[in-house]
């Protein structure tokens, strides 16, 4: 008001004539100078300005803003190799291992061709590979998919026909998100967790993720009291919550689920009528004396209503085998499974990876051989890299499965804050020449943990990449 | 009010107090007899009514009454074999071809090991394969694909930056619809279309399809004036319409876009600022006198905005390897490549299958000899199958690319409408055990058009089909 009524004399008063002439001339002459600078600076030829695409695309296309995608790009550009390239930077973000590359390189050796084109005399073998299959894959491999995932899960039983057979984890989990939740749903999710599944779940279905935030003095295991408190949050906050999603060993803990603690969690499902989503993709990476116990084995035992209840497996970690794009939607819900057998149009297996797939998984021998050496060897590279980081006293979280290690840089940190583990992972990245993912990518809330990849690494390099952590902590 | 007025009488005379009592009691009846059914009958223990699934789950699980599923679904339950089934059903329905099987043979046998795992003496070979890799492909796969298709499209080139490879021509499909338009938006059709599309483009985008109905007296050629109409119409309606989409060779017709009028639906499309989707996968597949020209070829002429102009392609017909799910996204805007590529991280093809490739497009000689004949065999197989179909009088669209024929058998239509081409595809199917897509299934308004796949079929199989039909033409 103070401003308006001297304006209003104004203008109503002698300044009036000035103003009328003065606010339309001055107006005409700021739209001119924009034109001309318009102009001076035409829009850029780049397509993005001529035709609309989708309100959607370009979220996704925008290049990621998380350290766990910066890390990898960066890592990428400038890969060690003790070699070619040894200032290069170690390869600490990516979930994979080499650890029994010799025993894969030779079972491949001997039976590859083989399990590809059987009886390769047979002039129309290539009919078996190369024609159309069901989408969702061939019976024959989802009954070779149960028998293995009974003899690395232990007491429990997989029905293929509850089975759809996808091009890996990814699809897995956009499958079942997509299923279970519409546009603008939640599911609840324990944190730290893997990066990736914020591309999975959010790139697409338009479902959203709320944070369960575990904490180091429960070395990062889920308690049903902080998930009610989650769960009671955002149904204040007005959220449909549809279910809970986490992995089994914890990606990036590698702490593994108890079976009281799995109990409880369908218990509190039940009792929110909500689903669960467990992601067993290290199921058959167990490598401490803490007993797996799958989620499938909860929901077999009688006590509850198995239909809320959802499995993700892939073959990339136990198998060490990412490059196949192999995993499986398991679930115990009608809809669900036929919808996820129609969706796998997106997301199907070629037909020469599953027959060599139905090869390796019903070679028993090979497959028992395999697992025994894939277990002892994580262990060993597991005490390794743990005995390294002690000898800096750098201390680790309780683990007994995947292949890294969630590792306590606090002590490094400059400042105990996000930004402080950051400049941190910055200066690994840099100085140190070595990718590790921060834990504030995975949403973890305590600043300092990093997750570490050691099973594509040499013993050596855990050497190398001990020495390299050493430069930095000084 | 013949009826009310004489009801008011009752009413308010001598019967209201009548009615009064015997409208709420026989309610209170009615009432009664459907909870005591409902408890009768009551809910089946299917886990469905337990908990709930998201809303877009149940229409993705719903059997499909298309005709064309119905028609793959039963052949597949009794499919003709000519020494163990030789009365089971002969599939026409399925677009893949074994015409070039000893070509592929052979060169599988030679060059299988070799381009999986190359250099098999050397013990790190497998992590050529196994480990993980771009999900958006290769670099020397797009390489030597851009290479491929400049051989088999002509005159035009592809950059390989441009490409994102996906797990067959689905979800390509799919990838590009997700980031062209929103959920809501449109895409002009023409039709008769392939079934397939239904599901690639309204299964998760929310995407929908408005056809742009094209017709016999035109050899269902696209024009301009049906186009534009449709545009306008849906326009009037309120839709946004965001692009066009078709494929080229027509899928199911087989006939071929001539240059001319590529240029004038890109024209269009320029107009009125919407996309333009080519499907493309047929086209290798051409073995007619007519030209194909490229989608690829008019944007390049410099005359339009690129950005709008995106291709799909697959191997899974041109080179006949359905089972191998390969295909790719090739687009020239930036956003849509950027986020196609991240998107494939649901659709990618195993790194196996990428080497293969590589090694399979890289041998020209190989590719040479495959293309001639593959082109060279569909031509004979198709003047076998229209001789077969004009000897009992059927006629056939013209055609020059494709792995099927577009079959007029309105003469065999006991009534001219969507039923009598229904009643004629269940006869086809139950009494000449023939499967054939009948052309409402592809959203073609004259009744009585079938599309047969003829390229899995033996020269003695023709026969046969013919023998078949003739059956129920008598």
């Amino acid at each position: 008001m103070r401003l308006v009524v001297p304006l209003q004399g104004v203008v109503q008063g002698r300044g009036g004539f000035l103003l009328g002439s003065l606010i339309p001339c001055s107006l005409f002459y700021f739209l001119q100078l924009y034109l001309k600078r318009r102009r001076a600076h035409p829009p850029s030829s780049r397509p993005d300005l001529s035709v609309r695409v989708s309100s959607r695309a370009g979220p996704v296309a925008k290049p990621s803003d998380s350290p766990y995608y910066i890390g990898l790009e960066t890592a990428k550009k400038d890969p060690y190799d003790r070699t070619r390239n040894p200032d290069g930077i170690m390869q600490l973000g990516l979930s994979e291992s080499t650890l029994c590359f010799d025993l894969l390189q030779k079972w491949m050796s001997e039976n590859l061709m083989e399990s590809m084109i059987p009886n390769g005399d047979d002039d129309l073998s290539i009919s078996k590979i190369a024609m159309y299959k069901p989408f969702d894959g061939l019976m024959e491999l989802k009954v070779a998919i149960a028998g293995f995932l009974s003899r690395i899960m232990g007491n429990v039983s997989f029905d293929p026909e509850r089975m759809a057979i996808t091009a890996g984890a990814n699809p897995a989990v956009e499958i079942l998100t997509f299923c279970l939740a519409d546009h603008g749903n939640a599911f609840l999710i324990p944190t730290p967790y893997y990066p990736g599944f914020d591309r999975d779940i959010k790139f697409r279905t338009g479902v959203e993720l709320i944070p369960v935030h575990c904490r180091s003095s429960d070395n990062f295991t889920l308690t049903i009291s902080v998930l009610d408190q989650a769960f009671n949050q955002a149904r204040q906050r007005g959220r449909d919550v549809r279910g809970i999603i986490f992995s089994n060993p914890s990606n990036p803990v590698g702490n593994i689920m108890s079976r009281e603690l799995l109990y409880d969690i369908l218990r509190f499902a039940q009792e929110k009528n909500i689903h669960v989503i467990s992601d067993e993709i290290f199921a058959g990476s167990v490598y401490g004396d803490q007993e797996f116990v799958s989620m499938a084995e909860i929901a077999d035992s009688g006590e509850f209503d198995k239909s809320r209840v959802h499995i993700i497996y892939s073959f990339s970690k136990d198998l060490s085998i990412p490059g196949f794009r192999a995993g499986i939607v398991y679930s115990h819900h009608e809809t669900v499974v036929a919808a996820a057998k129609k969706l796998t149009r997106f997301s199907s297996v070629p037909v020469p990876i599953q027959r060599l797939l139905v090869s390796m998984l019903s070679d028993s021998r090979f497959i028992e051989e395999y697992i025994t050496a894939h277990r002892k060897r994580i262990r060993d590279k597991h005490d390794r890299f743990v005995d390294g980081l002690k000898q800096l006293g750098i201390p680790c979280a309780e683990s007994g499965g995947g292949l890294y290690c969630w590792v306590d840089m606090s002590s490094l940190l400059t400042s105990h804050s996000e930004e402080g583990e950051l400049e941190l992972f910055e200066r690994l990245l840099t100085v140190a020449k070595i990718n590790a993912t921060p834990g504030s990518a995975c949403y973890c809330i305590e600043p300092g943990w990093f997750r570490c990849c050691f099973t594509a690494l040499t013993d050596d390099e855990i050497q190398t990449v001990m020495d390299r952590i050493e430069r930095v902590a000084r």
